[in-house]
This record gives structure tokens, C-alpha cells and sequence, in this order.
């Protein structure tokens, strides 16, 4: 059999093998590594004989998709241990998650504790070190459901109610037997890190008129070393919290008057959105980009026109009933641009056509998703769209992109990635508009800019939005954590359904492209991510109060104010500390608000027209010239060094 | 008996001495125009006699009250007219408006042209020119029922059961009488020039079932110099509508799939709309304001406690209900205000604190009421809050009207008016919180403020709101046509209801006054004004296209494009016209869209690296270097000349 590469390489196997014959046959090293593989896009175990051409792409801790197995794996290891500490436990699902694992189960009257976690540890431990294979086996329905009967597992046969006969395995490792479609890593050896990190209660199929399962999360690791550096990043995001920072710096707050999600952006906070909107203000202008400004409600029809009703209705505001119509808040600015776009006869001389606004929308999320300003349901969002010809459309997409390199370097995002989802040409006319041709080329347009421009990209098979291929955008914060930042889309059928066209070269109307692009996000998800980016600590064209003079006693209270009036003519935010405190402690509370630069100022300072500086987080920087720092800041903050 | 004049001046007179007399005896020039007067604030006619010492101001053309006057006798005059041609026909009401009258009638099977309006303006000169008295005549209930049920009058017989026995007065001239409470000019003789503007239909009570009337409206004036001017204001108003240039500009559009009331900003109106809010923000950050930005909704809770539900219920969108909560569009930003300044403890030295928001609300109007921009759903409030003691109160309001004066030299505006609503002691409790000593103590700083800052203001008895003294500023653009801008608030109440508080300098809690102030109103009323008041022709900085680059010819593309670079390094929004047309084309085209510099560009211009100015509307500005006009131009975008 032919077996296809991801690097295009073909080679011939005899039928039958199995990706990890392949992965050996390549090198030892290599099968050493290697956890699962995708064969012919999905997902299997290694041990999983191939039976004929293929293409293959072998799966290591280093794909998410390695990952995800690994964990899923991890919690058949963790629901082995448990059995054997708590036995007659019954288990309902255990999925991998962005980070980790959970398994949910139903102990009886038995409870578990933070001890337990510790115990059970250990057991994984030990489990894992039998380098215990992990079995598939087929099974039939009938049979499957005799077993779980038999052993009175009702989750189990709750699950199989829903499975289709012929598609049913099970996966066994050690003494423990599961339901599962898998696929696993090839034995438990693999798992050489492992954290239990907490304990919850989860009701039944999320329903809190059932039951409630106790629900364990974990994580694990192929090493040590990993478990420890993650540990110590949780360790580091826990101190640079959103939550807790936005508290501290005054930057929003919550009301229960208000509602839950509905962030109120206090001053510090708003500073930075304006700070945001004037950074991407400047850069869309330079872009070409024009402003509109649209209302946050809309009538039923339009979001008929669009499609969101009734199938997005579930994230949507409930509606309001006036004059005998229903009126919706916008989950969305498109359907609004595209309004604006049709406002007047378009021809290709105004193509690209670029609209641009910092739009609100509100979009439904259940009240125990809701987290700090990552999950919210407010969301200013950093929209715009572009409508132009299909020519056109590597150019402006090539631009899209270089927008996002110019902002990670702003903001000193060094790891991203882009996450191309495809369409399946088989659901063609189902989940995807019926435009084989656009799909085809515009995959293939994107895929060869992000290529040109030297892009990371990761491409997922059959996650396109139904009108076209999507980007989302994964950054990952100074300390390592990952964030989805934002998504782009290519959208071949909203200019169909809004009937927008524009007159072409050949005097014909022709339906635009559009593209959907929010390079800096929502500023809640932005925001969010800067606090524990920075760990609160701005730079100084995003610092709330970038300056704050410190004179060393009452004394000095007018300089102070003469220094505050010129670096407030130099538009630099500052503040003068005028409490009656020892200096000593000016500048340490000074340091916990963050603020990037003190000036002190006494006898010396005054005399000679100069400030003694200190930069937030490294101390004295030297007395220099009051001009001279003033010019040095503007220049900083113009920069946005 | 003894009166007091507005001066402070107080002369003794013969007990039932009228008005008349009084004016007669201070001059027989001011008795000529006289057409009212204010006897203890209400008006009343000039013939009345007073029976006691009393307060009096002579009412002239010059005083609302005195046009409103001659305008309710110009409707009677009218009435007059109708029924000489008209036998038979029935009247309901017919009020003065804030320019001109109308009055509903019933003319059975009867209808009225536009040639009868012609016909009936030739009558009712006719009876003026008889001077005829406007007599007022006290009658009992029993009486004037008999008196109208012999007529056949059901529909004054209607308005008669809502009137109670010993106010009820009818007012006769020439040969019409009708039941009325006056007052009224002395004779007809006054009204010298007359129009009758339009007939519309209007249901009876405003009921559309019930029978439609016949409405007409008209205007009236002392002569004929007035009525001329009034119609060329209307002839030019009309060229200037904000919803012609509006569409002419590409300012803003609206669309029946986002709903009636609710603008969508063009890229034009964005950039005017951007214009003013750093225009706004620029002032307030000066002024010592924090900018917040806070949801567009919020939970029925904190309308209830601020009052606005159930009481202002009818203005506001009707409720989202959700997770069993009731949320509701905001229709004014205070609450959300209250909330920031809640959510953190304060002291003497935050105050005053001052927050501001260019805060989007919601407001329901009534379809039929919507008008263009001038009257909408959507609202983009200029609004802030100022926080602030009793003792910094008089500063802080004076510091408000400052900026109203800065806004209006910036923008020409050279007559208004602030128009300052009181409370009524004797409705303290009811219509007006229970606190007289500070309605007393506000009502006399406001006026102490007005007076010392040399503002024209008009005061009102009994139009406060609830809370506090009110200021609506009147505004009329370069027309002369007056619109409502703003109106700031003095609110004693809600910090009370939202249980706001600062710590004193005695360490005790104490609740802030608190001042609601929008100077620059909405941008939806504001930018309608300004188109009306411009003609569409927006000073520099204000202007979408700022300078527009017309090539002689396609030879000069290339120095086009070199000079667009400077003018957009600078900062100047430019264009080319790039077109294949004749410049004398190019110059009309551009001048219809009003942009207010173009730089005619050929080959002495690109070899002497100049550009030959022309003005908006005053044609050719003489021929300089470029540097010179970047220099001229970003001088009168930064001083907002």
C-alpha cells in the first residue's frame, strides 16, 4: 500500500501495517516519541493496522492532537486508580481538555478529599510504571450492553442508548475495562508527570435536576521537568490574575445591578481601551480603513437575512417587543456593515471597501461560564470588514495578516499560531455553502499567503465556518499560556444573502468577497490577557498614570506642581503623590500601583531644574534634566516601546 | 396699591389699576407695544385690573410669553375668518406653538385647499384691520353649557366637562366666541402680517378612532418685515434640511431592517462624529473629568432604584427576560455612572469627581414622532457627572457653563439662552423632593452663577425635575431657527437612592450633589444642527474630505500622489480627483460636495512645488508654496477655526 506524508513524501508499506510499524521503520527514536496518528485525517491508535493507501501523519507530544490523547488516556489511568481505591465506582465521561483531563464519577455515599488526590497520585504512579498497553476491542451492542447490565453500570448503558451497533469498542488497561471510541497512547509508560489538581461536583449531563457526579480534574506530563514548569506557571498566573490585577488597578468592576458579564470600565480601565482604540485607529487608517458607527439593536429581519436567526438565537440577547416587531441587541456588527456597505452604489473603483468600528456586541453565555473579563457578555470588538473583488483578495488577506504581525510585535507576543479550518468537500450543500470552486480557491489563496508570510499555521480539516475558510488566531502570554485572541473569516456567501454587489470593470454587478477580521479581539479578552501578559506592569503608552512625582517632603509641593503642569503639556499622564508620608513609602506604594516611572524630587532636584528617576521594577535610574526625561518619555510612549 | 417691577423698582398705584394703565403711565411708546403682562407670575390680559399690590412685567413681542400670547389670538382670529366662510363650523382646540398656531375644527362634509388657506389669509387681514377688542367674559358652567348646547357644540360641551365651575371664561372679537382661559392680546389690530403655513389632518384627542379634523396651521407677526424674514428662513432651512444634506454628504443613512429612529453612521458622520469627541474629551480632560465606559444594558433592579421604573417606562425599549432577570436598554447613562463612583470608597479628596462617556442610549419614541436625526431612538449622549460637595457645587456649575461657552464661540454660535426651571414650594413632597433648604440654596447658587457669568437666562416656576433644578440651553443656529441642545441637572436626590457616599473631613459619611451635564448634547441632534447651521459646509477641522487634490490633467498624477503623502502626513484627511475630466468640472463637482480647500494642481505648480488654493464658496485663494498651505491648514484644523 501507498502511505502519503504530510511533507508529500510517498512510501510503500505492506498492507496491514500499522503506523507504528511505519514510525519503526523510520527510526527507533522516532517511534519512541510517537503517541498516535492521524490516518486518512482521523485520529487512531498506533497498533491499528492500515489496510491500504493512506496518508499518514504521526503524532507526537508536540501535536494537540498527541496531546489530547495523551490526557484522554490519562484518565482511563486516573479512573483505574480510582476503581481500586474506591471500589464499585461507576464512571460517566472522561474527556481530554485544552489542558489536561477530567473524568466524572459517582462514588455513592462514599466522598472524596484533597488527600485522596495525593493517594490517588501515587496509584497513577504506580499503574503507569506497568507500562500497561492499552487494548481496543470491538464489540457488538448486544454484548456491550450484557456487560454493563451485568456489572449495573446505568451510565454505561445511559451512553450506549446513543451508540449505533457496529461502531462500539472497548479499551482496556491493567484491570480496567471502558467504553470508549478512543484512540489511546500505545501503553501507560508514557505518563511520567502527573497532578491531580482539584475536586468538583458536576451535575448529570449538566442538568441540576440530576444527580450530582463527583467530577476530577488532572494533568500529566511525559516529564518532569514539564509538570514542574507548568506548575510554576500556574504558580505565576495565579499571582497575575486578571481578576485580582483589574481589582488592584482599578482597571473595571462588576455590579449586580448591572448583571453578571457586563463589565463597568472604570477610569484605568478606560484609559487603556482608548489607548487600544487609538492604536488601531492609526494602523486602520494607514490601512485604508474607514470608520462607521452603527446601533447596537437591529430588527428581526436582518438577522433572518443573515442566517444568525434562528440558528445562532441561543447566543443572542432574548428579544424586545416593540410596535408589533422584534428588535435584537447585535451579537454581530456584520449584518450592519453590510447595511452601510449597500447605502450607496458601489463600482470597482471603490473596492477594497474597508469599514471599521470598535463595535459592542452582546452575545449570551450561561451565567456559570461567565469568568472575570475572558468570558463575558459585553464584547467590544476590534471589527471590521472588507469587501472587495476576488483579485483582490490575497492582497487584502496578505494585509490582514501583516495588521496581526505589527500588533504581536507592539505587544510583544512572541509565540502565535494560526489555525486554518478547511471545509469537507463531502458536506458541500450541508454544513458548507455549495461553492466548490470559491472554496477551493480562496484555501488555497490563504494557505499560500500565510506560507509567503512566514506564518505558523496549523490546518483542521472540516472546522470551516459554513460561508467560508476561518483563521483563529492562538497567542500564548508571557508566561506561557495560551489565549484565543481572535477569529478571521473568509465569507463568500454574506454578499449573496445581502444581495450587495458593486459594478465591475465591464459594467456587470458582481457580489463581493468579504473578509472578517479582529486583529486586537474584544478589549475584555485583550485586556485580560495584557494584565496577566504584563503582570499588570503596562508599558508606558498604556499605564494608566505614567508618571507619578514624588516630592520628598511638603516642601517641595510647588516644583512639584510646575513638574506636573509641563509633563501634562507633553500629554503624559501624571499625578503628584502630596500625602505626608516618608518617602521611604511613597515609592514602595507607588510600586504596587505599577506605575512605570517615579519622579522624586527634593532640594537638589529643585535647584537645578532635574528629576531623580526611577523606572517601576529596577530602581534608580540616575537624576537627569527635566526636559530631557520629558522628551525621552514622549519618545517611549510615541513609539509604544 | 403697591408693584414691583423686574428691576426691583416698586411704584404705588390705585387699586384695580390695569396693566394698560400701568404701562400708559410709564410711557405711551411702551403702551403701544404692550400685549400682556405677568401679574404675579401668571399672564394675564392688559385690560384686567389688579386688585392688590402684586409683581408685574409688561409682556412685548420680545418675551416668549408675550408671542404666545399674540399667537393664541391670532388662532381665535383665524377661527373667526373660518366661520365667516365656513358657517356651521365646529371648533376644538387652538394652541399656540414655539413658532405660529393651529386650530381643529370640524367642517362636516366640507374640505379646505390650499387656495381657501389664501382666501382665508385675505379675511383674516380684513378683521384685523378693525382692531376689534378681545373681550374676556367669567361665566357659570350651567351658563355656558346652555350657551354651547344651543349651538350644537359637542365639542366644547366636551371640554366644558373637564372645567370646574368659577374659572370658566369665554372670549369674544368681531363676531366669534369661544370658550377659553386667555389670555389675549388688547385688539386684533396688532397682528399685521399673516400666513397660513399647511392643513393636515388630526384625529380628535389624537385617537385615530375617532373623527379626523381639519388642522391648519399658521404664523403671525407684528409686521410685515418679520413674516418676510420668517419665510426666507424657512426657504433657506429647507435647502439646508439635515436629511438632504445628509444623504448629499454620505453623513448617515437608515435602513428598515435596523428600525425606524436609529441612524447608521456613514464614514463621513464618523469622522464628524470623532471630530467632536476629541473635541469633547480634549475639553473634559482639562476640565479635571475621568472618562468610564459602561454596557448598554443593565438589570431591572437598578431601575427601580433610581426611579426610572416604573415612572419613565414609556421612554424606555421594553425588557430582555433572561436566566429570569429582566434587563432593559439603557436610556441615560447616570446609573451606570453611580455604579463607578460606588465601587470604590471615596473621600473629600476625590471630589469632585468627574466622569464622562460619550454613552450610547435607548430611547422609544413614538414612529410617528421620529424626524431625520433631530428625533430618534438611538442617542449618543456628550453626558458626564460630577460628583462634588456642597460647597464645591457653585464652581463645578460655573465650570459647566464655561465650557458651554467655549463650545459655543468654537462652533459660532451667537445666540442662546439657558432657560432655568424652579421648583414650587408648595409641592415639596409631591411633585418635588422634600428638601426646601436645597432647592433653596441650589436654585439661588444656579442663578448667582448665571448672573456672574453673564449667560442670558429665563427662569420658570414649577418645571424643575424631581431631584433638583433644571437648565435646558436653547440654541439658534445661523438661521435663526432655535433648537433645544442639552440639559444639565442639579440632583440632590439620587446620591440618596443610590446610597453614595464620601467620607468628610470630619470623618463622617456625607452624600455628593451631584450634577448631570451634556453641553454638546447627542451627536444624532448635534451634527442635525450642524448641518443646518453650516449648510453643510463644515469648518476645516470638522469636514470628512478636508482638502481635495484636482489634477489638470492625468500628467499631473504623479506630483497628485507625491502631494496626497504630505497632506496625509500631516495629518489632513485628502483626496485626488483622479477622474478624466475637464478641471472646470472637477471644481463644480467639488464645490457641491462642499470640501473646503482644492488644490488645483498643473505644471507650474508641480514645477514650482506649489498648489493654487481655492476656497469653499469664495473661489480662487491665490497660488502658494505647499509647504505654506500645510503649514495654514493644520493651524486651522488644530485651532478649530
Amino acid at each position: 500500500m501507498r502511505i502519503s506524508f504530510p511533507d508529500g513524501a510517498v512510501r510503500e508499506y505492506e498492507n496491514g501495517s500499522s503506523a507504528l510499524d511505519i514510525a519503526k521503520s523510520i527510526s527507533e527514536g522516532l517511534a519512541r516519541k510517537v503517541l498516535a496518528a492521524q490516518v486518512n485525517g482521523q485520529v487512531w491508535d498506533l497498533s491499528r493496522p492500515i489496510a491500504d493507501d493512506a496518508t499518514l501523519k504521526l503524532l507526537t507530544w508536540d501535536d494537540a492532537e498527541g496531546k489530547s490523547t495523551f490526557w484522554h488516556s490519562s484518565a482511563h489511568l486516573m479512573a483505574e486508580a480510582v476503581e481500586s481505591l474506591f471500589p464499585g465506582v461507576k464512571f460517566w465521561v472522561g474527556p481530554a481538555l485544552d489542558k489536561g483531563f477530567y473524568y466524572d464519577m459517582d462514588l455513592g455515599d462514599r466522598k472524596m478529599n484533597e488527600e485522596d488526590l495525593l493517594i490517588l497520585e501515587k496509584k497513577m504512579n504506580e499503574l503507569a510504571k506497568q507500562n500497561n498497553p492499552f487494548q481496543r476491542k470491538e464489540i457488538s451492542k448486544a454484548d456491550a450492553v450484557k456487560y454493563f447490565g451485568e456489572k449495573g453500570d446505568e451510565y454505561k448503558l445511559d451512553l450506549l442508548q446513543n451508540l449505533e451497533d457496529g461502531g462500539i469498542t472497548l479499551y482496556s488497561q491493567g484491570n480496567f475495562t471502558d467504553l470508549c471510541r478512543g484512540p489511546h497512547i500505545p501503553h501507560t509508560g508514557f505518563i511520567k508527570a502527573i497532578k491531580l489538581t482539584s475536586i468538583a461536583g458536576a451535575y448529570w449531563k449538566g442538568d441540576e435536576k440530576n444527580k450530582q457526579l463527583t467530577r476530577v480534574y488532572g494533568v500529566t506530563f511525559p516529564s518532569n521537568k514539564e509538570l514542574d514548569e507548568y506548575l510554576a506557571m500556574l504558580e505565576e498566573a495565579k499571582k497575575r490574575d486578571h481578576r485580582k490585577l483589574g481589582k488592584e488597578l482599578s482597571i473595571y468592576t462588576m455590579d449586580d445591578d448591572v448583571g453578571p458579564g457586563l463589565p463597568l470600565w472604570m477610569p484605568n480601565g478606560t484609559i487603556i481601551i482608548e489607548e487600544l482604540e487609538a492604536l488601531a485607529k492609526e494602523t486602520e487608517t494607514a490601512a485604508g480603513y474607514k470608520r462607521v458607527v452603527t446601533p447596537h439593536i437591529a430588527k428581526e429581519s436582518m438577522y433572518l437575512t443573515s442566517g444568525h436567526l434562528p440558528y445562532y438565537a441561543d447566543s443572542m440577547f432574548p428579544p424586545m417587543e416593540m410596535d408589533g416587531e422584534k428588535y435584537y441587541l447585535k451579537a454581530m456588527n456584520c449584518p450592519h456593515h453590510h447595511k452601510i456597505f449597500d447605502a450607496e452604489q458601489k463600482s470597482y473603483k471603490d473596492l477594497p471597501y474597508r469599514i471599521a468600528e470598535y463595535g459592542t456586541c452582546y452575545r449570551y453565555e450561561q451565567s456559570g461560564e461567565l469568568f472575570g473579563l475572558m468570558r463575558v457578555r459585553c464584547l467590544h470588538m476590534n471589527d471590521a470588514h472588507i469587501y472587495c473583488s476576488s483579485e483582490d483578495f490575497a492582497n487584502e488577506f496578505r494585509a490582514v495578516n501583516d495588521m496581526y504581525l505589527k500588533y504581536f510585535k507592539i505587544f510583544g507576543i512572541d509565540k502565535y499560531v494560526m489555525r486554518l479550518s478547511l471545509h469537507d468537500p463531502a458536506k458541500l450543500g450541508q454544513k458548507y455553502v455549495n461553492e466548490p470552486q470559491l472554496w477551493q480557491e480562496t484555501e488555497t489563496m490563504v494557505r499560500k499567503v500565510l506560507i509567503e508570510s512566514n506564518i505558523p499555521f496549523v490546518e483542521v480539516q472540516d472546522e470551516a465556518a459554513f460561508y467560508g475558510p476561518k483563521i483563529d488566531v492562538q497567542i500564548w502570554s508571557a508566561i506561557g499560556r495560551e489565549f484565543t485572541l481572535a477569529t478571521n473569516q473568509v465569507d463568500f456567501n454574506s454578499g449573496n444573502k445581502f444581495k450587495l454587489s458593486y459594478t465591475n470593470q465591464n459594467n456587470q454587478p458582481e457580489v463581493p468577497l468579504i473578509i472578517h477580521r479582529a486583529p486586537l479581539g474584544t478589549h475584555e479578552r485583550f485586556i485580560g490577557f495584557l494584565l496577566e501578559h504584563y503582570a499588570g506592569k503596562f508599558p508606558l503608552w498604556l499605564a494608566p498614570v505614567q508618571v507619578k512625582i514624588l516630592p520628598i517632603s511638603d516642601k517641595f509641593m510647588d516644583y512639584a506642581k510646575t513638574l506636573l503642569g509641563k509633563l501634562k503639556n507633553a500629554d503624559i499622564r501624571a499625578e503628584i503623590d502630596d500625602r505626608s508620608e516618608k518617602i521611604g513609602k511613597k515609592i514602595r506604594d507607588t510600586e504596587l500601583l505599577k506605575v512605570p516611572y517615579m519622579l522624586v524630587i527634593g532640594e537638589k532636584e529643585m535647584n537645578e531644574n532635574k528629576v531623580a528617576v526611577r523606572k517601576q521594577g529596577k530602581g534608580d535610574a540616575g537624576t537627569i534634566a527635566t526636559e530631557e526625561f520629558i522628551a525621552a518619555a514622549v519618545h517611549e510612549i510615541k513609539e509604544r516601546i
